[in-house]
């Protein structure tokens, strides 16, 4: 069964490819505005199932659609600058099997761990050109990394796609790596 | 200052490489066999500290020379094979300054969590050849991640270098970017 990442995000598919596991891209937009109200994690779900839904309308089966989204939170609020701070980092993931429409639907959580950052670190930081277009405005996998002793939960998972439990969700649609 | 990597192995110099930290590496060869009664602990110590001496020796300052060694660990004894139960990385780091050779020595430990192998998915991993020559017989940076859904600590660590906790050290040191 092909699977199919519903996702122009380089980290995503760099994280699928490192781990050995085939697929296609097929990406799609959707207007990630939060709405009145909505915690990071409403937020991460709508919005892979979303961008799930518009990619699976398009596709061909047999195939599974993976669609995620991710955002970094503090207090249950989406975090949209760099901070010195502990946080979450919630990311959202969508399962649509085709042809038959079969869902999974999951939310993976890790916290980070940063080293308290001086306002010089910070300046050059976003002087680097990384915090651009990355949930939380770093990249743990680039210079954020040394900001970074400590996390709790899935590294995969902070860099944008929480591998170990996408593979078990997608063993539970039947997927299996000799289908490929 | 300049920063000497005291290592062949080509994951640490990537560690370094995507943090942005220019360096230059000049390897050595010590002889790994652990001696009777030692820890992993006392492993990676001995070890990362034998391979700064050997590097230091050749070197030229003003420079900081960075060794390491790492080692999967199960109940405080090194586990050299694949193994689905959650263990603990532990990485040695021994620092050099030349030409006044002030030291620092330090460990740092992240627990890895396995979600639980068959023997078919041990079977398939080995025939991957990524075990090969890795510390514990797999590669979190790989085709292991899907196996991997938490860790406690540093990621780095895991690969094979602790990073934040290294810059801190070498900052007290007196290394900073704008020398390199």
């Amino acid at each position: 069964m092909k699977l199919i990442l519903a996702s122009a995000s380089p980290r995503r598919a760099e994280i699928l490819r490192d781990a050995g596991i085939p697929f296609t891209v097929l990406s799609s937009a959707v207007d990630e505005t939060p709405l009145p109200g909505e915690t990071a994690a409403d937020i991460v779900r709508r919005l892979a199932a979303a961008k799930a839904e518009l990619v699976a309308a398009r596709a061909v089966g047999p195939a599974i659609v993976i669609a995620a989204d991710t955002v970094v939170a503090l207090d249950g609020t989406v975090m949209e600058k760099l901070s010195g701070r502990t946080h979450s980092v919630i990311t959202g993931v969508s399962l649509i099997r085709l042809p038959d429409v079969e869902r999974r639907e999951f939310t993976d959580i890790t916290q980070v761990h940063f080293t308290a950052l001086s306002d010089e670190d910070i300046v050059k930081y976003l002087a680097s050109g990384e915090p651009f277009d990355k949930a939380g405005a770093y990249a743990i996998q680039g210079v954020a990394g040394r900001f970074i002793p400590r996390i709790d939960g899935c590294y995969f998972n902070v860099v944008g796609l929480p591998l170990a439990r996408l593979c078990r969700e997608l063993s539970t649609l039947g997927w299996t790596e000799e289908q490929n």
